[in-house]
């Protein structure tokens, strides 16, 4: 079955990409849906069900040890719950047909349909200016690097969580693409082929 | 300047992705020259230049400190020398015209060209089992996993001895591609679609 995750790095373009290669490729397009669908069954509010899976499932808090202040890691209330609920819509999507998932763990969570994986990266600079380009920031630069790190964070703590590599590790993917200095929709057309010629590859 | 690295895991088919897709774009396509090149600007012989190119540039030699048997680095004799003269050749390559270039560390002493640069990777038995394809091995599978990441590590230490990010680190890279279950020559015609529009990004 034809199920493509695209994971990306904050800032990179990675949902544009996600969403122009479902576009040209006629698969189901899931985003929004998953937290509307996480917030219903589990009768909470969106926003916090948004907030709360974009956040580290990690925690560190401050201790005491032996007269040294240190920070102990622990798992933060009720993520690994809305993770896993989380999980279980994805494989019931993923199950309906063809799809693309931009995000929140579905290349590991549907490792079963052997998706094609993506994996879009930038580097810092053009992350920052793709941000500023997309939203009114008043951040200054060292402030917007510091929250796409920390928005990072989070994607990589939720991700190796429940996968069995790490989050952006070349080798968990199929294709990494450095989207700095490019223009997304222009190689939708070349990464659609790629991706066509990898589902045709498993079939024989 | 249209310049294309291809840089590789041992047994990942990256030679066969590099010949191809410099056929494939009209590319000149340098390899042997390089080391042919060497031994005669050197006066030494080609299969010397070839082997010591081939190992890592670091030695480490068994030493012991405080009644403590440990190993001390030290760079291989010769190899900064022939590191160093394969890079100018490199260069002057590049400079004769467009033209791809397999490994070598070409992707970091060719950056100022800003070339487009590939990383290709594959999993532990693709790159075992293309091994074995190529040559008539007479190694178990132990010994070709060991030879494999013996010969990547010298790929990794001589790249790393110049350039200013880690071989394999995807953000050194525009495009790392997994080739594990794939047929390369199948990918050349989308890789020569994305390359091109790279070049035609940077132009604009």
């Amino acid at each position: 079955m034809k199920i493509i995750t695209v994971s990306r790095e904050f800032g990179s373009g990675g949902r544009e990409v996600g969403k122009r290669l479902a576009d040209e490729l006629g698969l189901a397009y899931y985003d929004r849906e998953i937290i509307t669908a996480i917030a219903r069954e589990m009768d909470l509010d969106e926003a916090y069900v948004e907030r709360t899976l974009n956040e580290s499932v990690y925690r560190s808090y401050p201790v005491t040890f032996a007269h040294t202040l240190s920070h102990m890691p622990a798992v933060n209330q009720n993520a690994p719950q809305l993770l896993a609920r989380q999980h279980k819509i994805i494989k019931e999507l993923a199950a309906k047909g063809p799809c693309l998932i931009v995000g929140r763990g579905a290349d590991a969570v549907l490792e079963e349909h052997e998706p094609f994986k993506i994996f879009v990266y930038a580097d810092m600079p053009s992350k920052i200016a793709r941000c500023r380009q997309k939203a009114d920031e008043k951040l200054t630069d060292k402030e917007l690097e510091r929250k796409i790190r920390q928005i990072d964070k989070g994607r990589s703590d939720n991700h190796d969580f429940v996968a069995n590599y790490r989050w952006g590790d070349k080798k968990g993917y199929h294709l990494c693409l450095n989207s700095t200095g490019i223009r997304i929709k222009d190689i939708i057309a070349p990464l659609a082929a790629y991706a066509g010629l990898w589902f045709a590859g498993k079939e024989t």
